[in-house]
């Protein structure tokens, strides 16, 4: 049994590898509850974050997680994902209350029990956190309880270009230690930049980039401006024209959405595939910085973005999928990232989840330990083996 | 295998109801690393949070969660612990980034894999979760990577007294709606005000009050103290003076951290038993306001504290546990207590854990499902139920 959700996935979490019936839950699709008093609200597999935050508009709340990708937020707490708001509002693991689960022998579990949502619990195991990123292995969500967020008062965002790469993501680092609220925090590297100037029609220079958002109130705000102008300029930055008006926001954002396509725009009829290495800050600059020599020595064509705020980015591999020699090599190449990442303390999958790809890599993350202990929680919940077989484990 | 960190806990988790062998973890006491870029520390179980915030002095940052006892970190973890501070930086589970444990067999697991800490992660289910609260029933924790924070620029503290319970509570939801980033905010019924400024020496109005922290730039902090202000007038609160020196807010804190001895103050030779549900922040002034009343029909002796930011709150009973009426009386207010939360959307135990005690009603809090897929965990990984036995489940 696969349960899928918006099919938007990057690990090939829906592929029916085994055959086996798919479950499409996208007619489940009602906001059950919203409490504008507790900044809570229940949804069903159907309702996607932008349905859900169109819902929301004139209350004053929003749901802040955002993978870029319209995914349905059943999706999102199956996969655990995060994307560019989590530096400061979180990944989907602290944002969701609850989950309604059908369990493998057809039994309902509410992960934090019937109806219920206090903020914070002690009460026994954290099954919540454990249905978070179970990528569809433990039973089907068919609910979530979410945690709500007061709209920030006055937004601003920029961009940046920068002399390096080291240059920006050092900036980064800079930014978090002197802990500036920062909402957003997105690095492109050159190749990246170019390729989303050239398919959003926007001017930038051809530079390692960081795309920056700030919350706050008014006063705040600007407080946070200047903290960050200062640290960009430190690092050789561009000098900064903040965007506070919505639609001049949203249009650097939608740039920054549409990495994906812009990267697939630059071969065209070929195949891409985003890698997901997520490090210790103190680390990033270092391993971003050999994955681009990487980059230039496997003669890859691959942008590189991240949400460099959780030491967290992508490289973007536009690959032919005819070649083998060529997929070999994007192979090779992902299994050095991954492998770089670990040695750096780091993770082999920051938000994608491990899905089909991320097994092996698992493996080497955790260690046997962990890996028999997955193992032998996924035989207790689901000991026929009968959700989404072939994923994870 | 009973671990023991330093016993502070409060529902008798370190009791070794069936015999067995307790293991006392203090003198593990190393401070592992501590990496000032990552914000990071890792720590053995004999070390404290007093110990831990001593040890950062002068580095600029702090690890903020405060159960008000010194308790090992560990043992924190352990019991998914959080007090004052949670309202702002969060409960134990957002901020350990990795533990490793000692299994019921023996071997050693790392459950974000060995050396790892990336500040976020996707790959497989989160066992760094599923350790924090479980108690001491799954495994020994004898390391823990915590994520640290840095010192806020300026911190400002305050005591503001309200004609009722209710306006003390309405106060708390406004201040959390208006989105006030307040750091701590702490009730304290008349009673326990009134115990609390016997006990301290302070002289506080005997009525309805919250304690109150905000952190922040000097700039923010001064906005902070302005909508706080407002909120706390329109409630019918006193207005309010700041305290922004140290010694002053260490004061202040230490009067409500010595709220539990200034309860065990008001009948001496008697026994204290601190209540802690917590529900939905809508439903918090109905639930207090009831509580108060089933208290004073009661007749138990019983000041209320609470991390209101939460919607959590305690019940501090002071009882003759001499007296079996007496006992038979405590009982069935925790029992009634306990279902009124439950009631209300709430859970039996927000920060205190199950334990002994709270067993009965975990499972009305979950119903027959989620406590079978505890119990079903809990075999997977201790299929000899050596841990704990007893506890939780
Ligand atoms: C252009 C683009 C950009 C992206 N950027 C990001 C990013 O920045 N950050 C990020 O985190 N992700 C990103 N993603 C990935 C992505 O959107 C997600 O992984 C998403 O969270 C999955 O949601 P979905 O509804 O599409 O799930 P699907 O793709 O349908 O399924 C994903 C997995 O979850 C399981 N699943 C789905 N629904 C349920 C359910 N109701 N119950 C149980 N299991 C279920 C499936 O079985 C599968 O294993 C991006 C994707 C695209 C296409
Ligand atoms: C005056 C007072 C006020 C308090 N206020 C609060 C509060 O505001 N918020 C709050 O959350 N708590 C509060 N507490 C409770 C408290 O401090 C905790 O529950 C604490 O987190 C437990 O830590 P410990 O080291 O004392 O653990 P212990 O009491 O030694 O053990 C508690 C449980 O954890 C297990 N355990 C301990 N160490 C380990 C380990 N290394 N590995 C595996 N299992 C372990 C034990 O087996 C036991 O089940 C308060 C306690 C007191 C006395």
């Amino acid at each position: 049994m696969v349960p899928f959700g918006t099919g938007t996935g990057l690990e090939g979490g829906v592929n029916a590898v085994q055959g086996g019936v798919c479950f499409d839950l996208s007619r489940m699709d009602a906001i059950a509850e919203l409490s504008l008093e507790d900044f809570s609200v229940t949804v069903e597999p159907g309702v996607t974050r932008k349905a859900l935050n169109k819902h929301l508009r004139g209350t004053g709340l929003w749901f802040p997680v955002d993978p870029g990708a319209d995914a349905s937020l059943c999706g999102m707490a199956a996969t655990g994902a995060s994307g560019t708001n989590a530096v400061r509002y979180g990944t989907m693991r602290p944002n969701v209350l609850n989950l309604r689960v059908v369990l493998p022998d057809g039994r309902l579990l509410h992960t934090a029990g019937p109806g219920r949502q206090p903020r914070k619990r002690a009460a026994g195991y954290d099954l919540t956190s454990l249905f978070v990123g179970s990528e569809g292995t433990l039973g089907f969500l068919t609910q979530a309880t979410l945690r709500l967020h007061p709209l920030p008062e006055a937004t601003a965002a920029t961009i940046a270009s920068f002399p390096s790469v080291g240059a920006a993501v050092a900036c980064t680092v800079q930014v978090l230690q002197a802990a500036v609220p920062v909402a957003r925090i997105e690095f492109l590297d050159e190749v990246m930049a170019d390729a989303c100037c050239r398919f959003s029609g926007m001017g930038l220079p051809v530079a390692a980039t960081l795309l920056l958002e700030l919350h706050g109130s008014r006063h705040s705000l600007a407080e946070q401006q200047q903290q960050t102008q200062e640290i960009v300029q430190q690092n050789g930055g561009s000098s900064l024209a903040w965007a506070e008006g919505q639609e001049e926001r949203e249009q650097l954002w939608s740039m920054r959405h549409n990495a994906w396509y812009a990267a697939l725009a630059l071969r065209p009829g070929c195949q891409g595939y985003s890698t997901d290495v997520c490090v210790p800050i103190s680390r990033l600059p270092d391993v971003v910085v050999e994955t681009k020599k990487d980059l230039q020595a496997s003669g890859l064509t691959a942008p590189m973005v991240g949400h460099v705020g959780d030491g967290n980015f992508h490289c973007i591999i536009i690959f032919n999928s005819q070649d083998p020699e060529e997929v070999q090599r994007v192979h090779a190449f992902t299994q050095r990232l991954g492998r770089r990442a670990l040695a750096a303390g780091g993770t082999c999958t920051g938000e994608h989840g491990v899905g089909l790809g991320k097994r092996a890599l698992l493996q080497e993350e955790l260690g046997q330990e962990g890996l028999d202990t997955l193992r032998s929680i996924k035989a207790a919940l689901d000991p026929h083996n009968l959700m989404n077989p072939g994923k994870v484990l």
